[in-house]
């Protein structure tokens, strides 16, 4: 059996109580849905229960459509309101990046999407700085430079440029790959759950500009990033993933920024990852991740 | 809910198919059994399903001995065969450790059963040698020694008195804690899956005699530590867990034995707490670990 | 050669400037000094310069007494100040332990010192309760319990008994092995650079109280703690040591308190090996580790 | 002062005895120079000394010619032999790269190199599949496609091919970014400590073919890479630089070749940049990098 085999997955999260597990798989059962992969979760201090469950496509006697119809109804049953979704590994997830001048994550991506390792549909790359547009194009992939101004009339338009060439693709993601703009608060709210940031430390530590010089001068041995959602609070999303890597005294700034660039490439990349394949489930400000 | 709650354990494998996980969640559900944590695995090469279940005992309208017995006719419509057990966390693990002189893995389980992180009925420590005996009786617990000679005929008798201190204890757990001895046939058959060894190199390097002498010769950069259960093949039964820590050129073998020895450690604690909590399932020579 | 041979040990600072090197190694070799270890930094942005040197105690002509009167001479030329001490591994060095109720951290050390991995001179322990006793004796270490009451000039009185308890022995290191009280400003002083810390996070994240759940809430993805010496400004002083373990959606607050003590033994003892050995030399809020 | 200010880097072994700290430093010393980093080592096991320095370039009164003339006379004095090179690192390190179909390595690198993270001169690719010509030729990168035939006397004239292509650069490092093919005697003799490979297994462990379904077969809990120079001995040559990630049962063959190339990548990158830095000593078959 091969893993890339198409599947359904489904994603759900209710409060606590008992035969919620059987009442899913039951509804699959009835059907001759064969899970090959599933994660159940139980949050005690919430009393929150999540699960995820990939059910091979082949092995339903129906679509994508009509699984969501059917499922709608269990997932009412079983108190879930919105907190469930249904997709299709089929459908290739559209992705549009954006980026600043810093191209290691950027690089990092095209490298796994052009290795045939991270099989996504990249639709766009907007900068706000053309540095990055040779590389994006020579992967084949469309690059916008929108430039921002310094006031804030010349920032909210160039946001606002942002925001419909992204809207335009009604995009899976959007991975803000060292992007060094702060969204607004309106495209928070718009892209949410679906804007991934890479921070460049280990959040909550060093939140803000310069977490590298801020870790240099606090001494830490140990340097990190992490891939959390864009919320309005800055650097305060759900937390996706985190990494860190060993730095002693031999490292200075420009070597932690070194060294640290491995690691928001790797944090990015998983996380980014995990989303697509619809693993996270956000709960209040923490996430459940499959 | 305090995590402390009694639960009843389903530890469970069988040949895939549909329906499993409705099947046994339904059985639950009938009763009212509240699930707690549950964890499911479909390994796509060997066409085995595994699931471990914590059912809250409270949640059930009877005790272990009915549910072990009601859950039998699950397990046996499903084809799991043996495969499978119902466990209690009320009943506390009855575990003996083996040793020789090395005491640091033994001080390292004494200390965290003192500190009652890791709450374990230990009913005796056996050593080859004296050394780690009034440690051991030091935090109450009996210490015997048994001599072992260098000829084959002292060595079975030696062993043939091991095997009756262990077994009067039936212990979930016979842990060799940096016992330098190779246990006979006999003993790996008697005690295979419940017998667990730490061995101080990550295996499959280094089997065999002083591993880190030979990781110092062949000039690696990390050194490791495995736990995994006792067979008769020589450092090859199925891995439980491992961990590696980094080492560079100013290590010499007396600092990579120093360094070795936390992962030893760490390694070993986590496998056994594993194993008492029946989250390890073999299958072949590969662990399932939820 | 023995790694335990006897060997002298210098820990030197000075402002960075040429020949500093080799107005040392000069010195050294000027007596037929057999250096076995070196380490050399220079701090780019402060411009300050580290060594630490281990020269074998019989390659010498002289004893420390003499070594450290000659090298004062060295010292001074290259304005080093008090920034540099020499010292012998042939002294044991004396250890006092200050603990609370949780004992992971102490059962931890005792086993490193039964097991003679960390070969010191264990002077005493005080805990401010007395749960702690009964192992610490049973390792034939003096314990002695002083109540900490809750009033201002109960806690005061109670420190100065600490003090007093602590400072008879002339300790090269006061381990604060999660003792639950904050320092006041007169011992830090007294005892700077010699009393260290095992904080339950990784800093700067989650200072103060209750880390493992400040961890909790916030959804981090990794645990840390660390090791740093005392200074009056609280979890604010200079870092030895750090080290995290990952955790995930299925860890709530009491599996991030047990898997946390493991990192937390480890960055202690680490951090207190490297301050035994005068590895640590200390500039401004940042460490150089060698 | 900027760290990418220019250079000398001074590597260095000989057999230990006392004397040569000083007697390289006072070298340096006397003409004036400024050691900005400095590595010592001794290897007690084997007698061994070594030492790496980098010395400013403008604080010299003479070029890199001129301190290699001089610095020849020190080396003999302390019996060096051959055991030691001056290097520039105002002169950019030429770099060829040796591919088969696997991207992963070579994207990685490109993008690296294109980030401006990895200041080399890649002169040329070269594979025996024409799959990456398209990426590196975007990068602006000479592709050579040299095909191998099955039959000895193709692969034969195939790396004879190789070999001049290679050799009209004269690089400092030939790198072998998962090229499938085993480099012949006289290759492994030619580029000796300039060829580096990059193994898909944490080595001893898994090497040759399939190490990651061997891996697999085996049931370890952490998967590996190590970047090791080429020698005659497949797979056994120094180990440059090792790394791990954690896999567990949810992750078959395909997972652990996804997560594997992660590791590959930054093991490489590591091992490659050590080794262009002159970081790396070779003594018998362990390696010393500062």
């Amino acid at each position: 059996m091969s893993s890339s085999e198409r599947r359904f997955v489904i994603s759900f999260g209710c409060p606590d109580r008992t035969g919620i597990v059987s009442g899913i798989s039951s509804f699959i059962a009835e059907f001759g849905g064969w899970i090959v992969e599933a994660g159940y979760h139980t949050d005690i201090e919430t009393g929150w229960f999540f699960t995820r469950q990939e059910v091979l496509a082949d092995s339903l006697p129906f679509g994508i459509e009509e699984l969501r119809e059917r499922f709608a109804a269990v997932a009412e049953e079983l108190g879930s309101e919105s907190s469930w979704r249904v997709s299709d590994t089929g459908e290739r997830r559209r992705v549009v990046i954006l980026v600043s001048k810093d191209g290691h994550c950027l690089h990092d991506l095209l490298g796994r999407i052009g290795s045939g390792e991270l099989d996504v549909d990249l639709r766009a790359v907007i900068g706000n700085h053309p540095d990055l547009g040779p590389i994006t194009e020579a992967h084949g992939i469309p690059f916008h430079h929108v430039p921002f101004g310094k006031d804030p009339a010349a920032k909210a338009e160039a946001f606002e440029q942002v925001r419909s060439l992204v809207d335009e693709h009604d995009p899976n993601a959007i991975v803000l790959a060292r992007f060094m703009q702060v969204l607004p608060p309106e495209l928070c709210e718009a892209w949410a759950g679906r804007a991934l940031n890479i921070h460049h430390s280990f959040l909550p530590s060093f939140a803000g500009a310069r977490p590298y010089h801020q870790a240099y001068d606090r001494g830490v041995k140990l340097i990190g990033a992490t891939c959390h959602y864009v919320t309005a609070e800055l650097d305060a999303g759900p937390i996706i993933e985190q990494d860190v890597i060993r730095v002693d005294h031999t490292d200075d700034v420009a070597d932690m920024v070194r060294k640290g660039r491995d690691i928001e490439k790797l944090v990015l990349a998983r996380g980014l990852r995990a989303h697509l394949e619809d693993r996270v489930l956000v709960h209040n400000r923490r996430t459940v991740v499959f």
